[in-house]
């Protein structure tokens, strides 16, 4: 038994996973890895902690390069902060330095890891203007490789504070700089459901857009909007716009109205439909009373498959043009 | 039994309520009607048609003149939409012509009364550079007296058109006062938990601002936030700022954290605290499952009674300062 088991108790990925991952046998991986490297799990399995999984996959070229991903749609409640956190968890898994930017003001993500800013703690109204001196030290540490820039209802200044069209511009994309310049790999953004500065910020720094969507006809609104807003923005900034994508959630393939949406989206975005719908699943509300995401559950669940298969599209997809790749 | 009965059927006030609320005896409310205005309610009670009891109040000289009351508090879920659709539900009981402004873009309040937009229905974003022409065609109807603003997603785009100062300061000021042209007495606001351009507007037109606020800590900072906020965007509009008033929700005095929360609010807010903590009830969800406020149900409870009180406060109050009264 490693020592360093205490260590890495909730989130790691198995040797099966990373077989998944890379498209490995199991054997040729157990084979790549000193066996100091590999935690034995309850269960029999083998863990990986990030740092290793990180290297073998940068020795295999996977090409992944620092990433700023959102989560947006104007309707409330179609699985941004699920999305965000549990997709972030599971990047931080696979080695991937990541911080959680929670931009919403009643700060869903930061309480589901139970990061709440305490009264003095910086939020991201505080830090914008002077990222390199503020972002590091305003981070929170949810695990190994994962962080948080928490968020609180002082950040609902953030509509006052960015009035000005420039302060949207860079706002956000300066502090992801930041986090650049310091190593991390990988920003995941949950938003607000609103069209604010702040979504405006965000959506002007990120490299990905993924639109959560579920059957209920306003999130299908929500998401409508939410593009041609991504375009009205990118157009007005005078930006490429990121690219997006559609992330179907609660699916419940039992329920006709989910099958009947899911098939409607499918024929009319087929381009930005990501092929990995979420499935419904009663994990995610208990996970979230432990402020855990599900991939601190031992074992199989459907929760854990949807996500990584969403994670792993996204980290292998080609990006054909960086935004701020150059900066 | 009076023909007109079927015509009110849900929110009516009775014989016993008018005399609370004006201080008169029932007897006297009862010698003041003809017997034919009067309806016969179940349960022996007799129920009065709001233009009667509006007459009867105007008589008495209330002193009753237009107000815009809005209900701000930029922590979400601390009862916002369930005060404005129930003190609004209330008012039109006691013949006060009634418009529900509902302006967050989730459309909770709009939701509650079942008068979602349809796909071309008019919304804020559309009607407010335009308002003598387009507010009195875009309401809906939800009982005598009672009518509504709704509000969808459409209206996220606030936070991009209302980006001019003049527009942030005009915009609901000018829809409230084409309603007050039309008859209205009382405009009852329902704004999002954010500080984006509609809340900033609303804070501009409204003649008093609630900010409803509950045991949760976060409840309590976001009522510290939108005072401040209250306050700087007054000065900056170079408006005099809006009375304000806190609605404590979700009352228990049989838990500790909620009976002390409660007087920590009033201790530190002794003179903006109303004097009617709303108590807990699980008739709130019933009622709003079936598309009503407690009002529509017949006979006493601590909803009704509580949300009462609090209508009755908020309409006697005495105003000392008019904001919109002149224009």
């Amino acid at each position: 038994m490693n020592s360093d088991m205490a260590r890495y108790p909730e989130y790691m990925i198995t040797v099966g996973d990373l077989s998944r991952f890379t498209g490995q046998t199991e054997k040729h991986i157990l084979n790549s890895f000193d066996k100091e490297a590999l935690l034995r799990l309850p269960g029999g399995k083998r863990g990986i902690p990030p740092q290793h999984v990180k290297a073998y996959i940068s020795e295999r070229k996977l090409n992944y390069s620092f990433k700023i991903v959102a989560h947006i749609n104007l309707k409330g409640g179609t699985g941004k902060t699920t999305t965000t956190i549990t997709a972030a968890a599971r990047a931080a898994q696979y080695g991937f330095k990541t911080c959680i930017l929670d931009m919403d003001p009643q700060g869903n993500a930061s309480l589901a890891f139970d990061r709440m800013p305490e009264e003095d703690d910086p939020v991201f109204c505080d830090i914008w203007q002077n990222p390199g001196e503020m972002v590091m030290g305003s981070l929170k540490l949810v695990e190994d490789y994962l962080y948080i820039l928490p968020s609180s209802l002082e950040n609902s200044l953030l509509d006052v504070d960015l009035m000005n069209p420039r302060s949207q511009k860079h706002a956000v994309s300066g502090v992801c700089q930041e986090l650049r310049k310091n190593g991390f790999d990988l920003v995941m953004i949950d938003c607000p459901p609103s069209l604010g500065t702040a979504v405006i910020s965000t959506i002007c720094a990120a490299d990905t857009v993924v639109i959560p969507v579920c059957s209920d006809l306003f999130s299908m609104k929500g998401m409508e909007l939410t593009l041609s807003e991504i375009s009205s923005i990118s157009k007005a900034f005078h930006l490429e716009p990121p690219e997006t994508g559609i992330l179907y959630t609660k699916f419940d393939k039992r329920i006709k109205v989910s099958k009947n949406a899911l098939e409607r989206i499918s024929s009319k975005y087929q381009d930005q439909l990501l092929p990995v719908p979420i499935r419904t699943s009663s994990e995610f509300s208990k996970m979230l009373e432990k402020k855990k995401t599900v991939f601190a559950l031992k074992g199989k669940s459907s929760a854990k498959e949807d996500y990584d298969m969403y994670l792993t599209y996204l980290l292998k997809r080609n990006e054909t043009r960086r935004r701020n790749g150059g900066k």
